[in-house]
């Protein structure tokens, strides 16, 4: 098999075989395809599809290019969560110790955020001694012992995909459903799980901007997963103001820590709990959403969440003191307040605006070497619906250089508007597929 | 301008400006695109095409990324004329000397082929001593002087095609109109031309199978050239058959020798006089094909169609003996004759087939590292139409090994069919487009 007639069969709209999938996805992952050919086959599937076999081949292709972890000496049903991406989104900080706390492990290797905002992997790597490089022997463990493990992904895990992805990045093929489904699942599928809960955003904060294509995504994920021999279900959730009132990784974890104790900000519980209900219910420990949101209130009132999440920090070094005294965590040292400049209600906060505030004050990555400054970002965001008053505080610059904080506030500023009458407030949880 | 937002834009189906398709062709002669962007373009366009004007700015920014020969001390139209390939294609060997005894100059740079038979400089070097390296300083004086140069591709004409193209080759990215038109023709108005004919050569033995693909191409290079401001005509001509008589390298060249003597076989006759009436009608030397006939005619007749091959031979430091004397081309070790198994009619010589068992016997490359054997190949070939008796010639295999000479015997029978009554001699000449 030529790797120019595998890629001749595709750009001419045919559907490809198993084991052409197979010899090219081998082909990234032992070099013996040259870049070039990689990269001209994924844009011929950008363009031309894959059909739903050709990506279920791919995703298991792609999983079965590196270990593929076996949790099958860890009892019950192991269930993940998987968001495709937005604009304070800490919610794995708050929803797997809670669902670890209502009975149901929750085995979780994340990435490294690359765009706008730093990614689960930085968020928790700004809790002072966290270490997220643990072995998939140390993760197998610690998985059996506490029921989660929060880490990034080994390079033991589907590397096809890493290779496949740092060529799709730079040739103008990431924005394409079945690659997107084989990057994702792959991983996923190889973590050991049993059940997966998606969390697919659209909006301008989103990598999906409408909601058809999200739905399409959504919808692939779920067929491809559940091809792949999981339970998976999806929820389509809305991203056009950022989730919670803060951007930034220790800000959004002391935010999550406030999530845990049920003092959360409306739409960060909201999905959080939704989120967990469905985990919940795949993982057999609660019969329909109501029961499932009940049992993770009370673990959230009891303070067991809390203390799932005191064992998982300690567990991967940890200071679990932030867990009760947040400022442990990093701390910037300016603090610039944008004020409201007249009465009104706040009529938008676009997400992706803030995101670009806080990516000047360094709390993302422009490039992969970027460094995360841990303790910058925006806090205290006013959210769409809100009445201020003039003078009021619509957010507040984290910083540790002023003409960041300078030129941060002024994006700020620009992001979110003001005016005379309240405007509707969007619809967050807008569907459940799977 | 990022290669990746460039990318994105013809992969969305987007014409790219003047400036874009210049940053591709400079990225892929400087290197500062990555091989990897390149073909991930290539794919793109392949499969969302390239608008006359984008195919245009391709084939001259192609053209501009190297030198671009000035021929305009050299008095008179320059003509050219280029064949997108073919079986026995040996024609413009005899033509070039044709054309320039009627006083048209021919500057000719020519490729080496790398499918089936060798290329017109394989053929050429065939002849003892005959060289095709010339530098560009070397080409202009010989074709000043003796009005013609038959040479091999410089690194400094087009580089970006050298590099594109290996690249087509090897990402299923070959067959595609616009890329094709700007390999074909930024060499050829590199060339400092004034005028271009070309033979669009569709059938079993071509490129192009059929003759609408043919026509599209051949509609797209005259468009293209005339844009570059050349006299461009183009013919579109049969290759189902072998032209000729004979497929090899030093074989084909005593067979143009016996063209340029009028005592070449009828279709290679046909076809080389209607390439050089176009010739000599765009050079300015004749009214119509009726007149560019009867000259050519004329110089073969009187022999100074012959006396200027001898004379290029010399200027170019080959034996010219061989004009006169074909003994002093190299000679193959082993023939053996294939004959007819019954009385009947030729109904069908496929071209195809006769180019695989030539290539079996070493008279082409199957890869470009592959060392040609001028001397092997397959000659006295019967063309479809002929009536033969049991046991009468088919062909003659001319070999340097016996285990290939067997094989390609084998070849060679399957490759020729004789019936029991004579089927339609198909038309060689099709159409003049331009």
């Amino acid at each position: 098999m030529f790797p120019q007639h595998i890629i001749a069969k595709k750009r001419d709209g045919h559907a490809l075989t198993r084991e052409e999938i197979g010899a090219f996805v081998r082909g990234a992952t032992d070099g013996s395809w040259a870049d070039y050919q990689l990269s001209a086959l994924l844009m011929a599937i950008f363009l031309r599809g894959m059909t739903p076999e050709e990506t279920a081949h791919y995703t298991e292709a792609m999983m079965r290019s590196g270990t593929v972890a076996d949790l099958s000496a860890v009892p019950g049903i192991k269930v993940d969560k998987h968001s495709t991406g937005g604009v304070g989104d800490k919610l794995s900080i708050p929803l797997a110790p809670m669902v670890v706390a209502c009975g149901v492990p929750v085995p979780m290797i994340s990435g490294r955020g690359l765009g706008h905002s730093g990614g689960t992997l930085d968020k928790l790597e700004s809790i002072p001694g966290f270490r997220t490089d643990l072995s998939l022997d140390a993760y197998r463990a610690q998985v059996a012992r506490v029921g989660c493990a929060l880490i990034g992904q080994t390079k033991d895990l589907a590397p096809s995909d890493k290779k496949l992805y740092a060529l799709r990045d730079v040739t103008a093929t990431v924005e394409c459903i079945p690659l997107i489904c084989g990057s994702i699942l792959s991983k996923k599928l190889a973590e050991g799980i049993d059940a997966l809960v998606l969390d697919v955003k659209f909006g301008r904060g989103a990598f999906m901007k409408t909601k058809a294509d999200a739905r399409q995504l959504a919808e692939a994920l779920v067929r491809v997963g559940k091809a792949g021999g999981k339970k998976v279900r999806a929820l389509l959730t809305a991203m056009e103001q950022p989730l919670g009132r803060t951007v930034g990784n220790a800000l959004e974890v002391a935010e999550s820590i406030a999530c845990l104790r049920g003092e959360g900000p409306a739409d960060v519980m909201e999905v959080t709990y939704a989120l967990g209900a469905q985990m919940l219910i795949l993982g057999g420990v609660a019969a329909d959403v109501a029961e499932a949101e009940a049992k993770l209130q009370a673990v959230v009132a009891d303070g067991q969440a809390l203390e799932k999440f005191r064992q998982i920090i300690a567990a991967q070094g940890g200071d679990a003191r932030v867990a009760d005294e947040p400022e442990h965590l990093p701390q910037a040292r300016i603090r610039v307040t944008l004020t409201a400049p007249a009465d009104g209600h706040v009529t938008d906060v676009d997400a992706m605006g803030v995101a670009l505030a806080a990516l000047r004050l360094g709390a993302g990555r422009a490039r992969a070497e970027d460094k995360i400054d841990p303790a910058v970002g925006v806090g205290s965001l006013v959210k769409i619906g809100e009445r201020v008053t003039a003078g009021a505080p619509l957010g507040v610059i984290h910083a540790n250089d002023e003409g960041a904080a300078t030129e941060a506030k002024a994006m700020l500023a620009k992001a979110i508007t003001v005016g005379e009458r309240p405007g509707s407030t969007p619809r967050l949880i807008d569907e459940v597929i799977g």
